[in-house]
């Protein structure tokens, strides 16, 4: 049986807490929060845990073999150390960590005592993202030109993070997964529209890979409707996945370039058409992602194996948004990773 | 009655000669191409015109008031030029020029000439666009806050142009129209994907105002499925703009920014929230754009009248147009207007 | 404290159980079905109850003020007797009975007892059904000129009742609910599709008012993709509610018949015409509704108020799917109501 | 070559004989109208045709070997009998007449003559139909379980024909042509809204097979919005045309019916289950529909072959228009056809 403590019980814990409880083989044992009214509720809805105010104890607790960590981000680092250094494996929440440095570290630590890190990137563990990896780990796309990402509504503002740090990390996330290359220069451009707020609740940002292939993100606090949309263009075949369309989430689009001579020189035609076929919409798996995530954790610290979302995959994504934030800072300006 | 000449026969001459030649008052009396296929073409549609494939023939000719000219860009400035010292009034298509130096001696020489010029911004003319520009002019959106618009789909690609000057002077002219202030500076970065082509095929343009106003947009000739889209956010209502609707062009949401206090610190809670109202789609005029457009060129042409789209407003598209060129050749770095 | 009591805990009894106790001054103290697996499902869920498999003990138990009544449609009127001669309030699932003079019967049976029923109308507790009664109402839309409601989807075949008693009673209580007037003659056209079977999977329903309103309803388990819309055509406005829209569930547009003189015979023209308007979709609430509904009942039963969706109500609907039902037997013949 | 003549200039008269006109080896040659206004515009666009107010000059003239019958319907058997006996082959707007009686007369006489008639089935001519018919033959869909099909607008209020006559010919014409069996039985509902008439505008129309298929027809002039959207239903696969959709008209769904036996009789669960696949959507030819058909008809007139949609296609569709008249007036009833 492996006892899993989670420190934070705000909006996000307890579904960390239900999930990780459900799991066979698992059982929640202990919360730790510093509010006590969620404390109480989570005693409420779990009789049978402790809970306290402390997160060392709880990360401590010899009742403890795996932590979650669902806290601010600014308090990731300290907690998932600790609950490194008692010897529990991690799960924690998305972003990683504030810097790249902070997660080379934990995942140096985790690998010294031999402990398992995932984070929290819930998203890998959804049927339609799994599916786009399948499309383009297959080639059926062909060579891999741009992707355009799309994430806006009328969200709560942060006033610790800005929107980058607040709905990127999904995003990025998911791109780490799908595409088999890594971006190498980002740029970002950002506004803040709440007077006195040093916080971007808009912001574009835009990935460069060795190759030719263009990435770039819309997030934004602001937007009057959901978007939530990505556009992967392939030079054989495009797909469109649309997370809020409830039956058509991923379209495959049998379209692409098509070169062709040109005779017609006075009308300064063009060198290249295109090609347009039919379309193509997978059926999607709809399990929880969430419980196909901690499944998928508790799997690996039995049997040793890899997460899929490991350490190394939330540095990945930290050090994107540092470097945007960077870029925010810096006029725009392309920064290196 | 107002003759009109035509310099240019190919995809979109034989629209303005066309229209032209419907309004009251007008008539068609000249086209000039290099084609000779082209100009039977026109012949056999309008047999009463005169054709040749001398451009310098048609704008000097005394049987023409208006010279449109509707070449490639690279030549609008010198049919223009000498269409001008010819003593015709000059409808130019978008974009105006490829220099702003070229747009002010042009406007320059039509003042002192006593003619007008009028660019084809032709979205201008929509009922959609102008709803837009009534709802924006009424104040009802409060401060402006972004410009987001996207166009994208599987286009042609042109051989002569990159697809900022090839699809953005759509959008910049109807921002340029809507919106009561002029940005101030302009970044871009963009990718070609054709083997050994110089020319971009997708690109994205921020924009910068003296305000926190951020503009950007995003135009693409691979993307599998059209997208013709601008949300509006403004600090009392936002504005969704889809050009593809075919009957909720226009959606004004009555949703926005709501202050509140904050007592409940430990939740590290939102500074800021939001209001969510009703959405109201107003009715749009339908009559074809270009018809009245060339309507209202001939009125000014008549009356005196400056045009909505004159040619300081084909000197502003084309200023951001350059601008946006330069950005890209410099690394996506903002270049001022 | 009022102490709820529920028959059945298949499906939606879970749901029902979960909701009544939530309620303030409310209280689950026992759940009856006959079925082990699921009496343990609900004693693991509300350790604090008592469970049986006898139905008549928990109707007659003195631990019960309220019985909830979710049994299939079949045992309904049995259950429901039994627990109005035992002094018990009713809240039962829909359709009310299998018959109008059951749903009479029970009527009378609470009235001369001073009980109270309501049947599970879910949908009127929704924001958006109140939303087009309050719309109706008002008398926005003008004389109600036709009714037209599609609830389509791939569904489970049920075995015990056709695709009317499954589908229909959502419907039909949506329009009992916002129409001001009652149907008198119904007429149903259906088809089995599978092998053996005697019940239809797809049916067509009309409805005839005393004035020249039309209703129509289309209930389908085989269609591929889901359809829930109502279309309410009035003389002045039109409503549409499209229940798997997001954010735009109700539409209310601004268009209707304009009559006009026709001076030019020759041409046959029409002699109405239309107009077209403005469209506009109000804010709904989404709280959910059967927590709504659970609070209204304990409320009636508190004030002595007479509940929205009441016996009558019930025996309205099931009045218009027995007529339904013969039809079907009558060749699809209207049946006076 | 071959000359065609035109009786009925009015709303798509212009359309006929501009495709007509544009037939490699057709030439246009006559049209006659009761309007002067009518024949000056087609004088104008035609100079060099012959105009009449004389629909027998027209249809006996020896510069005339196809006439195109374009007038209200009330006047077809009487112009398509006259050119039939002037030995002149048809082309006829739909409806074919308004009695099957007339349209076999027509037939017959056509036969006899060895003369070619084409009823204006445009819709058989689109991509999309083409393809949905292309599908069914196939077999894909295994057994056809369903037909529904809604044509819903705010259309112009005719008044010499209801709303079936006007807007149900579409409809019948593309079952008739996709399905490869033919209905027994006709019922309708409808109603009246505008005060005084006597024209339905609003009906449903039932459809019955021989076996268990059913097909259903939802008509309506007064509805605030478009819908054009047929849901067939078969055994393996479902289908599903929506005309309205730029890029998607055809869906084709991998779902459908799965058979399993039940162990759990207590929870009184569904004999038959679904299945849920893949969907797809072919890419669908854009050519215009009704220039594939005029060139159809006039390949036919020159080898000999019977066109797609001949009398016979259009005396099938009359006389289904004819027995729902019928139903109308006989309260819903079923007619055999």
């Amino acid at each position: 049986m492996m006892n899993i403590g989670v420190v934070g019980y705000g909006y996000w814990g307890p579904n960390v807490a239900r999930n990780f409880h459900s799991c066979p083989g698992a059982k929640l044992t202990m919360v730790s929060d510093i509010s006590d009214k969620r404390l109480g509720q989570a005693q409420s809805m779990f009789p049978f845990i402790k809970v306290t105010k402390d997160a060392l104890e709880l990360v401590r607790s010899k009742d403890v073999d795996v932590v979650a960590v669902v806290t601010p981000v600014i308090m990731h680092y300290e907690v998932a150390r600790e609950a490194l250094l008692a010897g529990k494996h991690i799960f924690v929440e998305k972003p990683f960590t504030t810097t790249s440095d902070q997660a080379r570290q934990l995942i140096e630590l985790a690998d010294k005592k031999g402990l398992k890190i995932m984070v929290d990137h819930t998203f890998l563990f959804t049927g339609a993202v799994r599916k786009m990896k399948e499309i383009i780990n297959s080639g059926a796309l062909g060579r891999l030109l741009f992707y355009d990402s799309v994430r806006v509504n009328l969200g709560l503002f942060q006033h610790d993070v800005n929107v980058i740090w607040d709905l990127a990390p999904h995003d990025l996330s998911i791109m780490d997964y799908v595409l088999p290359k890594e971006p190498i220069q980002v740029a970002a451009h950002g506004a803040r529209h709440v007077a006195g707020s040093k916080i971007e609740n808009i912001a574009y940002i835009t990935l460069r890979f060795a190759d030719e292939t263009l990435a770039h993100f819309h997030v934004n606090w602001l937007a009057p409707a959901k978007v939530r949309r990505i556009i992967i263009g392939g030079s054989k075949k495009m797909l469109v996945f649309d997370d809020l369309s409830p039956d058509e989430k991923i379209k495959i689009y049998d379209k692409g370039l098509k070169f062709r001579e040109t005779d017609d020189s006075e009308l300064r035609q063009a060198l290249a058409g295109y090609r347009i076929g039919d379309m193509y919409v997978p059926n999607i798996e709809t399990t929880e992602a969430l419980r196909r995530e901690t499944d998928h954790f508790l799997e690996c610290v039995r049997t040793g194996a890899r997460p899929e979302s490991d350490g190394d995959a939330g540095r990945r994504v930290v050090r994107i948004l540092v470097a945007a934030q960077e870029s925010l800072a810096r006029n725009g300006a392309f920064i290196d990773l």
